[in-house]
């Protein structure tokens, strides 16, 4: 079984977005803010959007089931206050699990929170405990930076962070660490502050002593770690230097980093530096880079064919990276499967 | 000959530190700041802050000369406004320049830049014009960020930014794009907002069009380009959507990556994914790790090691590295080592 741990409705029905649009018109115009009841789409749109988009790509690519979470880009925590994030969150979220009720087999939610700048992140547990109860969510997605550029939250190591992580280990469900889009000009959103967030976390973690707080509590860092693993004689080094123990024993019985590297070089480097138990197959499919590599004649996000082509990985790493690993570190997910008998 | 391209005077005499603490205090107490003649520092404090640190490692190491700045952490833009900087810059830029007398056959001088927030950038090229002509500069090091990890400059392909352009085209001088000192709780310096920068400034360059307006200009990405090559796929596919030209003809005549990864692994894949002839030997020693790697016994950031350890290198490629490169890419540098004959 192969299990992509990172996936995001970026093919939701056109009526999400112009429902949006309307919701952010409405933060300065109160009289055109839309009802959520407004909002119509139909399980037939819902089918035909997945089926012809993710479910094939699936299917071509030989992915069975993936972690299926509201698209990264429209989160957009910068966007009004807590109350028009958490609109904007709990409509996200039900459409991911009417994706997992609509193809069971081959999607199962995570869920996105309604951060806001500025707004303690324990106001987000409600939606948090909503979609583990009620959609069967498996993990959330956590956003460093809510300001969408501007890094005006404390980093997550700070207290403010934790009733979410109480929350994460009650539950047993990883966190993804993922900002959404930027309004900073500096930053490409998917070219420079996904990577850099990614790397920013990362280094955060290091600084900090977490783990020691929270010691089943896990992340995952998407985008293959950031900068992490090429730059990991940096990290090791600087972690010695901050007197901490080796990032082995420092992270990675909390941290891992999925495989959403676009090429193969890439991805032989983290199948080198990080160790197998903690590496996640994801492609981040339908995502941020779409097209075709011209040198391989494939797509860059089919990372699938980098893990089979690594020279490095035995058969039985790449099941852990495929399967094993995601049941382990996302044990809502095992239990899910398990009821289905796979 | 082997040129590191990346050193900065990180053990300038305590004596330094010292004024600049006195000289932030009369940031807010006028009366107290200090004037430049009250720094005193001797050739013989020099010289042995080099003889026991830089030379004595470069020695050690097998290197020959550095381009050497003032050391980047303390450049710190975004303390006080434009004239603390510019007196901070050029007392930084003359011990620099001191050392280079000094130590003719071993340091050549790069010019920080007396950048402060939401200042002009062309506010910086009278000590641009006198680093070169007084100083013998080879190469300037721009700072993407003077805000110090707020990033409220505009990005590098932004108009505001050609004045400083315009000079390094008339110089045929590289600028080392490298930001300074982190003021953002998030950020840890040397662990995130340098890596982030590098990602950052290289992403810009993959969304505008710089090179168009300005054929000759050359940046040098430090840090071995920050997460760059290892997303080296994610990049050449943004660019595709970004319906730009590919990667090598889009930036790689202009755009140059340093050795300072601290791994043989990332090493590795820089020199997988990069032509030789944009990878210029570094080592930014002695800089933000000064450990001993416990897995190989050596520095971490002794990276000749790794450039000689590369299964990958010809030779000729590891010339073009240590010295070809850096020659072609610093024009000013080839004609100083001429002169003397080198």
């Amino acid at each position: 079984m192969i299990i992509d741990v990172h996936g995001h409705y970026t093919t939701a029905p056109k009526a999400l977005e112009a429902w949006r649009n309307r919701q952010i018109a409405g933060i300065e115009d109160p009289v055109s803010r839309p009802r959520v009841a407004d909002l119509k789409i139909s399980d037939d749109e819902i089918r035909e959007t997945i089926e012809t988009n993710q479910l094939k790509q699936m299917k071509a690519r030989g992915s069975d089931l993936t972690i299926f979470s509201p698209r990264a880009s429209f989160m957009a925590h910068h966007i009004g206050d807590f109350q028009v994030s958490s609109t904007w969150a709990a409509i996200c979220n039900e459409l991911c699990f009417r994706v997992s009720q609509l193809f069971p087999d081959h999607f199962i939610p995570a869920a996105m929170l309604p951060q806001s700048p500025g707004v303690a992140p324990e106001t987000c547990i409600p939606e948090l405990e909503k979609c583990v109860a009620q959609y069967g969510a498996v993990a959330i997605n956590l956003n460093p930076d809510p300001s969408g550029g501007h890094w005006t939250a404390p980093p997550l190591t700070d207290r403010s962070w934790y009733p979410i992580y109480e929350r994460m280990v009650a539950h047993d469900i990883p966190a993804m660490i993922h900002v959404s889009t930027s309004c900073n000009a500096c930053f490409h959103t998917t070219g420079a502050h996904y990577i850099n967030a990614d790397t920013t976390a990362f280094m955060q973690l290091i600084q900090g002593d977490l783990f020691k707080d929270f010691a089943t509590l896990r992340f995952v860092i998407p985008h293959g770690g950031g900068a992490a693993p090429y730059h990991w004689g940096r990290y090791r080094g600087l972690a010695q230097e901050l007197k901490k123990p080796l990032l082995r024993d420092h992270l990675l019985g909390n941290v891992f980093f999925d495989t959403c590297v676009y090429h193969q070089p890439g991805i032989d480097l983290l199948t080198t530096v990080v160790p197998a138990e903690n590496i996640l197959f994801a492609s981040e499919m339908i995502g941020a880079v779409r097209g075709v590599d011209p040198e391989t004649g494939h797509n860059y996000d089919d990372t699938k064919r980098y893990i089979e082509a690594s020279a490095r990985l035995t058969p039985a790493q790449r099941r852990q990276i495929y399967e094993g690993n995601a049941r382990r570190v996302y044990p809502r997910l095992d239990v899910a499967l398990k009821k289905r008998g796979k």
